[in-house]
């Protein structure tokens, strides 16, 4: 029997490895989902068609009775959302100044709204997760990258032209290693998972005593963040320096947003989410050093509560308040 | 004659060397104003009485014909606004959380508004200045040291518990030298007046080839960055090199606050507005290197247009708005 909802929406997230799509209600309650293969490699035809194929699975899965209202998609890359152009995606191979918006727009015939991703995620932990009712926060998430959304006044805010929030780019090494923004020394080429497994690996190649090859199954390679972060509770001392390393450039990172944002609250997302105890608990600990006493104080440290729902979540939630200010 | 305005209020910037206290009218317009030494280095209660004095001296002067509204005060330290609290101002020597507020309030009988010094003077161009009709700007006022004001969706964006804007405290050198704020390696250590002196200073100090010694009429205690300055528009190597070396790391600075805000415009204000073509105008190109090329296309670097009323004037527009709110 198929489901009468005056007012469903249509949310994407697209990620460098999977595409997930999803129909979802205005209270934020998910009606059907599709997961698949981003195909990144393959190029933006591909992707852009795995995107439609997915949306039309999710749409069918949700066996709506009328149209959505609209259509939102969170991309893993710095984007205008008001001209619903894609900049450039780190981990979406071909994608530069992609009209994503317009080309969506077209091939479903539905007002279609562009996003950041960490973005998305923010007002998914505004709206439904650890941010519920918090006026002035900051989302990070620390995964390959780090990426940030910042809701102030209990808005996200975009900035001039929809770019605000990319805290990982903040230079936090003046004399810092490339990052492929363009910048150099930025905060997630120095605490990101890629880069503490990057570190790793040099460490490894130049022969420092560690368990993490035997670990690694002897493959160099498959040295990831996870497989330190094994490392270290198992009392690996190469992995616990580099991870209190991780946990100390984190801590600047976090310092600044405290001074300069003066948050109630600090959400922390992905990947590293996974780590706490070992080291964002140090990290969080940490940030007092690099952050005025009274503005530490008034900041709470939480981990994001959506995993990997926060992105569509997110993104819905921008799309109806989008729809609504229109109509207002 | 007594000039009658219902809706006058008292505006006092507190700075480190002098006070200025001004009766405000609700458009900006300066009734009248007083200007006296601080006394800072007497202690608390001599510059308190100052404060006291000085505004009597404003408001006799005003001839006010009616009780001026409400008092407020800027401050250079971070202060929490709504208790009135001023924290830990670096030169006012023995000032640690001192509740100025209720004292004010308490000597004259007025309803008092605290507020951090940077604040007031975004506060100032937003609407007398630089930024009028600007929604998202941050306004960096550079001169001994680096306060930051942060303006978002046309509003002083204050935090959680107004400490927001201490955008001289990021720190942009992880293993940097220590701050008077109790972290390390901060962005005024590096980019601020005091931060070239102190690099001049050690640089004659130990030898090296330049006419800054010179021009400071042989005692290296009186190199400060006006100096430096004059150096380099005479051809002075060394002062030519220590402006570039403070325009990479303006520059840094810089390129954060424009990944994090996207903003539509970054004012400049402080002694360094001053230095705008050797310092600012290089430090400005330069954050290309450190932001996303479409926020850095987005954002207009000014220099603040108030000088020395933006305190005032900015404490004032903050207090009537303060006024406002609470009469809806």
């Amino acid at each position: 029997m198929p489901i009468k909802r005056e007012q469903a929406v249509i949310s994407v997230d697209l990620g460098g490895s999977k595409i997930l799509s999803a129909v979802i209600g205005a209270q934020g309650t998910i009606i059907a989902r599709d997961l698949r293969p981003t195909e990144a490699r393959r190029g933006v035809e591909v992707v852009f068609r795995n995107v439609l194929d997915s949306v039309s699975a999710a749409v069918i899965k949700a066996e709506l009775s009328l149209k959505p209202a609209a259509l939102g998609i969170c991309v893993p890359s710095i984007a205008n959302s008001n001209a619903g152009i894609v900049y450039h995606p780190s981990n979406l191979p071909g994608w530069e100044n992609v009209p994503l918006g317009n080309m969506l727009q077209k091939a479903t015939g539905l007002k279609t709204f562009v996003m950041n991703d960490a973005n998305a995620a923010a007002l998914g932990e505004l709206y439904f997760g650890a941010a519920i009712g918090i006026r002035n926060c900051v989302y990070v998430t620390i995964s390959t990258g780090i990426g940030g959304g910042i809701i102030i006044d209990g808005k996200l805010y975009e900035g001039h032209t929809g770019l605000a929030g990319e805290v990982g780019h903040m230079v936090v090494e003046p004399h810092g290693i490339p990052c492929g923004c363009g910048s150099s020394g930025c905060w997630e080429r120095y605490a990101s998972g890629s880069a503490i497994a990057l570190k790793a690996k040099t460490a490894v190649n130049a022969g420092k005593k560690t368990n993490l090859l035997k670990l690694a199954g002897g493959n160099v390679e498959k040295i990831d963040a996870n497989l330190i972060h094994a490392a270290a509770l198992q009392g690996d001392k190469l992995a616990k320096e580099l991870i209190a390393e991780s946990a100390r450039y984190l801590a600047i990172g976090f310092g600044n947003l405290i001074n300069i944002f003066n948050p109630q609250m600090i959400i922390v997302g992905g990947g590293y989410a996974r780590m706490g105890k070992v080291l964002l608990q140090p990290a969080f600990k940490l940030a007092a050093r690099y952050s005025f006493p009274e503005a530490f104080a008034a900041n709470r440290f939480r981990l994001a509560k959506l995993g990997g729902n926060s992105g569509i979540r997110g993104t819905a939630a921008y799309v109806f308040n989008e729809l609504a200010d229109t109509r207002n």
